[in-house]
């Protein structure tokens, strides 16, 4: 079925498996106008490469973007971006052996139910690298977001049972470890605690936490495209992901209201709220204060751990997956949230343009 | 813009506010040869009336569902369905008060952003009523699954920090207490944090969880429609829901991935999951195991307690909203749960069945 | 399948068959701010509604659309606008004749194959009682349109080999005879076939051409989702229309470039064209000439004088279809062309806000 | 805008300009398991190739079509299909000239309204070489058909007033002539006749007539989606195309009911039609008859010969347009209108497979 397009107006096409010949990503409905180079997408693309640090794999994915369409003389044309990145390391492996068993916590088994069989090279489809055109097409949205104040920002909030301290926060700290912690202390034991992990041949998982800052209030809508609702659907399409909270999110099911409310008040001249356990968002619409969302990440499935499962001829056998993975998906997941985020939030703003006839009306008279 | 509209080929498009004539809903893209009639779609609606236990708004609504359109002699047609449940009781209150200031906790301040005025009799079309299109429509759909030998059962998890024991969980309990929770025990410790509650003017939040029987192996998509992804966004479409998990959820994040994966097996002669830390679901799709997961509910925002907020001239006040309120949105909201489960699984289950072509040439020769 | 819903943004939901309850509509995504009543509906439910001339079944039909949402205070709110027309003559009649068997040019036999089954009284979904909703929609539609300047307008170019003749073009003609013409020289002639066709029992198609004026050039795509592309879609969906064209339509398959070029030139001051074979429309987006577009009506198909026809058993029988038919559809589906027109407009004009990323930053920075 | 998507659950998403890296088609919803390899999609880019006779463009263009994903071990696996043909012969030419004026019947003009500039380089999206695109999508769709013994087939019917004889219709005879006529005669006089076009410097336009033999009785939708009307829309959406008839179309609105009906019988002990006025839909529904229906095709605009036009300072000049263009465009857009008809006849296929619950049921039982 038709699912890997997302949006409404600004639409992602994604395409492309793990060792097939690239993946890539078309973006259409990006309006005219905006600077886009394959820089710029580049700099996301490195943040979610693998083999920069100890805890993502070693393998190596140059993962270099090409602009194949959609941009002429710097600018976007109005007409759809055609991104690629081709799978430079499809290294001639021997997949005979997971072909023939179910890898727990994988979509063997259920592509198998759903198409009848499936490509058992790596994850084909399902696999990591369907991210990359994620991100791609999340940095452009990214651009669109800041040529208009908006900026989106995530980050390691846990690890394990491993959490960031509030009072320790410091946005320029993610840069600086490779869990991609804001706090310094927490992400030397998330590391000590990460390498146990691999020492036991485990993985491990963890809590995302994006911020979004500059949305305007009034963006969103309040049924069923309610602005949550569609961070919520963007996030949990990210494999492995788990869950999603709205500001307080599951605490604020153990509150009371006169906690839980947030009031509105004065600020700077104008309306604000004095705490934002909403997360930024009322009724589906966004309030003006920042929008903040925590998504849940398990840990990487593939482990050399024996594990049991079962085989396509119905055996129940024992198994070790092999390969080079990651022994958490997290650090490298926190950009691949932020583009789900970005591109979540440009279709939202652009369809929200429509929402008064005062606004049509100046617009179509000038 | 046209946010009250869901779904690709199960479509409903839902309308009303709490105060005007009605609300309604179509349900256009049901199969035809559907045994349906009003008296079945009035039994889901009867368990989110109001006025059924001292926990809920003791305002009379009837809300007496018509059918207008798209059944004939007692099946579905195949055309749309029309629904139509009129309001009975839009006394001639005076809003003049509550039109003038931002309830906390409520979308007066974010519909006034994004539309630049507001019905603001009661919450217009943010009100708790339009969740009656919801169930409404997530009765046929519920009629369609059972069909098929599916069934979407949804509870109350949680109230404030009381949650139900799994060793005391009977789901015949549910319908005995009027907090809607399948454990005797912890039903009545909810009801006396209830009743604290009101006594302080003050209201709760909780959890509700929900599961999913008889979803064979093979449902969902595997990148953007994720089955998953798709029950977070209906879920989280639903006012007062701040956080979705599926299976272990954030648990999982805490996990190691030895803890987390679910084993394959053999059970009664097909392949099964020796445990369901997953919730039913790998890579956006339905592995064949019952899907579980849990929404969380914020407390009421209308609270008789005095709050701080700010009126329409820019002035903080300080404000008590009157009126009837539910002390806590849990219990109603759980067949609105169960019906979003419904509705989003029926579309999931029509789309999927164009996945493979020997299906489809199957269905075109016979 | 979810084929009553249209649009994008602009969204329309209809419901409804011509012996159930009634028929109606529920637009989603008309912006908020548009001042609304249903007397405005109504005037344009009236022009299609039966019963006002010799040529338009004599059937008694009201037709009186009641606003059940999204309007307050006499203002659109930006939620659903609901709108209903109750089916006030399903007198009894015995319908188990037609139900035997399949009407020529009818979807009878279509909708078995289809559904299985079908709503035998009357053409239950595809009689022509299901374009009330269109009319109610396209009525909102218009106001916008209006609000902005533009106005469509449609008439009866031609019915049998009776055409207009564009010298004695007078558009307020169109209201002072039956069959809608703007020239009363033709109007006359084609009243007195109408006659003779009613006297052979037979019935008349006819042409049913639609003007745009006020459109500003650079509304519509260019790939997939043309303008002409569009309205063709939405014109072709209404019951017994059987061609579309844009301009000179099929007369410029028969022409020369040089002679259906048409040239740029300077009118007051603004880019313009000296002719306009192209219908106001180039390369799928409007070009600031009037659109001008055509729809070919067939003949109604229900006929009282013999025909031959099949049963349900299989049986090649004789039959004469008894009923108030109208012997010619073109008249009352005027205002049905002009309403499919003007939905897909709005449509595609909100859709085209989103274009410009300078658009974009001043929408947003206001 | 997302105009560059098209379907509901068989979906492409095309992408490209004539003068940037390539163009290409990302198809999503293809079923598992169709055989498909890279030559049967040439065969059909084959047929749209320039520079196969002297009726169209003398320029180079290899068009070598590469799958980059969705097919393993030779069949589809129900992940999107990435097509890519690169532009090999994007040669540096002096684009300065046409970047100044408006080309009289192209869109240059629109695209500067809609998007504020332009890709210049050509057509930019709007060039023929879009259409690539959408062969290698319907190649595909074809195959899918082929697979359900459903047969797509068009032609040329009439260049200039030169119409093809259905006394002497032989379709083979279609590969034979550079009109792709399917009637030698006609084919000879056309060729003339465009020889003449030539000589003046002119271009010529046409119609072409397509066939769909195989389509089962009860295929489409009977409102919005009526079949018909997603078929003038996909052939409208090809530029150039002008109108569209399905069936008799506007020769069915100058005859009465009694000619235009088509009575039903039986045929090899099924029910079938006396005649096909209706072009084998009734009611937006297959009937099973072969299915019929044209497009009008305007003159290619490109003509040598001068024309007035106006300049992006506003000025009126005189202009010829240079290059190799053809003199119509006709025979080339053959396969074009088939693909957008195999592409609008899968979706209208695999949607219906959810209009019945019985046939749910036995799928989901099975």
């Amino acid at each position: 079925m038709a699912g890997s397009i997302l949006g409404t107006i600004f639409r992602i096409s994604t395409w492309g498996e793990s060792h097939g010949a690239g993946v890539g990503v078309v973006v259409d409905g990006c309006p005219a106008g905006l600077e886009l180079c394959e820089e710029e997408i580049q700099v996301y693309l490195d943040r979610r490469k693998p083999g920069q640090s100890k805890f993502a794999t070693p393998r190596k994915e140059e993962d270099l973007v090409e602009i194949l369409s959609g941009v002429f003389e710097g600018k976007t044309t109005g007409a759809p971006i055609s991104m690629l990145v081709h799978n430079r390391t499809q290294r001639s492996k021997d997949y005979s052996e997971i072909a023939q068993y179910y890898r727990p916590g994988h979509a063997d088994f259920t592509f198998d139910k759903k198409y009848g069989f499936r490509d058992y090279r790596g994850g084909g489809r399902s696999s990591g690298r369907e991210t990359i055109a994620r991100v791609a097409a999340g940095a452009v949205a990214q651009k669109l977001l800041k040529s208009l104040g908006i900026c989106v920002t995530a980050y390691t909030k846990a690890i394990g049972q491993i959490e960031i301290d509030r009072e320790q926060f410091q946005i320029e700290e993610r840069e600086k470890n490779p869990v991609c912690m804001p706090d310094a202390q927490a992400a030397k034991q998330a590391a000590a605690f990460l390498e146990e992990c691999m020492q036991r041949q485990d993985s491990a998982g963890g809590v995302i936490e994006c911020v979004i800052q500059g949305v305007p209030a009034g963006i969103g809508d309040p049924v069923f495209e309610k602005l949550d609702a569609n961070l919520a659907k963007a996030v949990l399409s990210i494999g492995a992901v788990k869950g999603f909270e709205i500001g307080d999110g599951f605490a604020a099911a153990r509150r009371v209201g006169s906690e839980n409310n947030d009031a509105f008040c004065i600020q700077n001249g104008k309306i604000g709220k004095a705490t934002n356990h909403a997360g930024g968002v009322l009724g589906g619409i966004s309030d003006g204060s920042e929008i903040v969302f925590r998504a849940a990440v398990k840990p990487t499935p593939s482990i050399a751990r024996e594990q049991r499962t079962v085989n396509r001829k119905g055996e129940e056998i024992a198994v070790c997956i092999k390969g080079r993975h990651d022994p958490i998906i997290v650090p490298r997941a926190v950009v691949v949230v932020e583009s789900m985020a970005a591109i979540t939030l440009v279709d939202t703003l652009l369809v929200g343009m429509t929402s008064r006839l005062d606004w049509i009306q100046r617009f179509f008279r000038a």
